[in-house]
């Protein structure tokens, strides 16, 4: 199931709420990733405590490891991974196009040898729907070909860009078929393809709203392209879906490019931004990023952020953290990712109840001078 | 200050009570072991779920970074890592000791290169007390040679574990004096020596009884002699030590070496098996270990341990575990750890219970019953 209540707009932005089969999402929102069925270093109470509505899981890597089988005997991914809220998965087509030169694509589907033991596979919108009924994923994306930037440093033209936008539509309705036939009682989101190409991404869009599914995303962005062409197909093509259903961003980004989204129309985001960058030491923070390697950090005894309720601002220094980072101790990535999962949640939290008091606008202006303003 | 109540005892074994500035530690004790400020992959709170009372740290790896101005602006290690409970260092000696050839051990103390930064240092009685001054610890460590048990295929000879314990003993005196010229408000332990001789033990315990010294450890054992060795020590040492002052033995053990080491009249116990071990799979269990990477537990939705009431075991199947280590998720060795942390602090409790309630032998022997069933 899937309902949708849009609770107020300003402008494009919109605060709605989102009724799916394992709870209620309030949006904007942003969903964490656990590829694997974990959020890298975060165990899943902790991503409760941030308040953590929905997550992410990867169609491809679950059908890899631990296989369907186990998923299967679990009744899906919830009870697998011990997540009772919502679910997103994708569909595996953005990693099997990640495979490249390893992968051959046809109308029928996308043959590929299995990265784990070398298995030749065959992924296909029916296959696709058939992994994520086993996973029951409270959401569940189309299999589409995720449309290139750039192939060997040529640009995507027009011709190719119209293809894949064609193979992704044709594959939309063969989807919804599979989807139908096996009475998966989730919600099945078409995705917006069409390049660079503004016109394509129109025409996508107005078939897949004519196929009318319960949400629609933005896909084949965040693949290289450079940011002003995010930018555009971030303000081209959200407002245009239509306003009685969610509307998710794939792949989008840093905090800026959430809250630029939000203004765009948009409801949902996913990225691994905040777990990656918390590995490699980089902290997001309300005034600013903060390299915590840098060795000014070495003896301060300030939090990340002074701002942030989070476990690891209300326990921990800089120089802990700095020192954790530097002798590799596990704990270091464990609170940087805690601390930044919390930072997105909590900036979603806050996009909210601006939406909810109608200053979203001023919201953004205090945001964007805050974040430029530097940590110091 | 350190306070030591004797509360029952049942043969060797002792249930007491030990009052330290940071607070009281129920015995006989785990104390899970934090060499560079950070138990590895678990968090504080985690630890302190798990009933912790007391934790390690490490005198040489601590001095080497984040370094002594660091802790020294933070007024000691427990605010710069966030624990506010007792806390137990080492002196130092034994990680000098580790270094091999890259020291040099006279009368006055240690010679070596800092393994960071290739600093020549020199690592005496004297500094490992102003060190562990610095530390703030509840327990400071007096600064001793570890004698070893064998050196490149020569074991020790008598005369060797003299001449080693005599220095010690010799350590200890200068350790005391430079202690109280500290004014130190913490409690010094003495440490007996005299390697696998158990008429040295006895002269290196004489001589550390006269010095009336708070608590004594048994150090020199978990140096890489055999098992039965160890075992020999702790059976001959630890019931000789003073009634009324706690003894901790040095770096061991498993949970059958922890359970016997209670009988033998042990109150404190460290090792980092049980969060090196998790790091690697290998999960202790009431009914024997498991190793999750056996192909076994690949579809099993049986918790670690049925019955474990750590955050691990009532969230997560072993299927579940297996998957995450075969991905080298993050997630894996902290769920792991955080079982084996509280699979050790718990067998504590259990036998704590059990001197209560005046039925240890009954508990020990059901124990080893238990633990060599096997899981299953
Ligand atoms: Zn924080
Ligand atoms: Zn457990």
């Amino acid at each position: 199931m899937l309902r949708y209540e849009l609770l107020k707009t300003e402008g494009h932005a919109r605060r709605g709420r989102l009724t799916l089969n394992h709870g209620v999402v309030e949006t904007p929102i942003f969903m964490p990733v656990g590829t694997y069925g974990t959020v890298k270093g975060v165990l899943p109470r902790s991503l409760e405590e941030a308040g953590a509505q929905i997550i992410l899981g990867n169609t491809f890597h679950l059908w890899m490891r631990p296989g369907l089988d186990v998923l299967q005997s679990f009744g899906g991914l919830h009870r697998f991974e011990g997540w009772n809220k919502p679910i997103l998965t994708d569909s595996g087509g953005f990693q099997v196009w990640s495979l490249g030169e390893m992968r051959k694509i046809s109308e029928e589907g996308v043959k590929f040898a299995s990265p784990v033991n070398g298995d030749k596979l065959f992924l296909t919108p029916e296959v696709s729907m058939q992994i994520q009924t086993v996973l029951n994923s409270d959401i569940v994306m189309q299999f589409d070909e995720c449309t290139p930037y750039e192939t060997k440093g040529q640009l995507t033209t027009e011709a190719q860009a119209r293809a894949s936008m064609e193979l992704s539509r044709r594959w939309a309705k063969r989807c919804i078929a599979e989807f139908e036939r096996l009475e998966n009682p989730n919600a099945l989101f078409g995705i917006v393809q069409g390049g660079m190409f503004e016109h394509l991404r129109q025409e996508s869009l107005d078939a897949l709203v004519e196929m009318d599914l319960p949400g629609y995303a933005i896909g084949g962005v965040s693949v290289g392209e450079p940011k002003d062409e995010m930018l555009r197909i971030m303000a081209h093509t959200p407002h245009r879906l239509p306003a009685h259903k969610p509307r998710y961003l794939m792949g989008v980004g840093t905090p800026e490019d959430l809250v630029d989204g939000v203004a765009c129309g948009v409801d949902m985001f996913d990225c691994v931004m905040p777990t990656r960058n918390a590995r490699n030491g980089h902290l997001f923070t309300r005034f600013g990023d903060l390299k915590i390697r840098n060795a000014k950090h070495r003896a301060s005894d300030r939090p990340v952020d002074e701002t942030c309720s989070c476990y690891c601002c209300r326990n921990f220094s800089r120089a802990y953290l700095h020192h954790l980072d530097r002798c590799g101790e596990m704990l270091g990535p464990m609170l940087a990712s805690i601390h930044n999962i919390h930072y997105y949640l909590n900036l979603m939290r806050e996009v909210r109840e601006a939406l909810d008091e109608g200053r979203f606008e001023a919201f953004r202006q205090q945001f964007k001078a805050d974040r430029s303003r530097g940590i110091g």
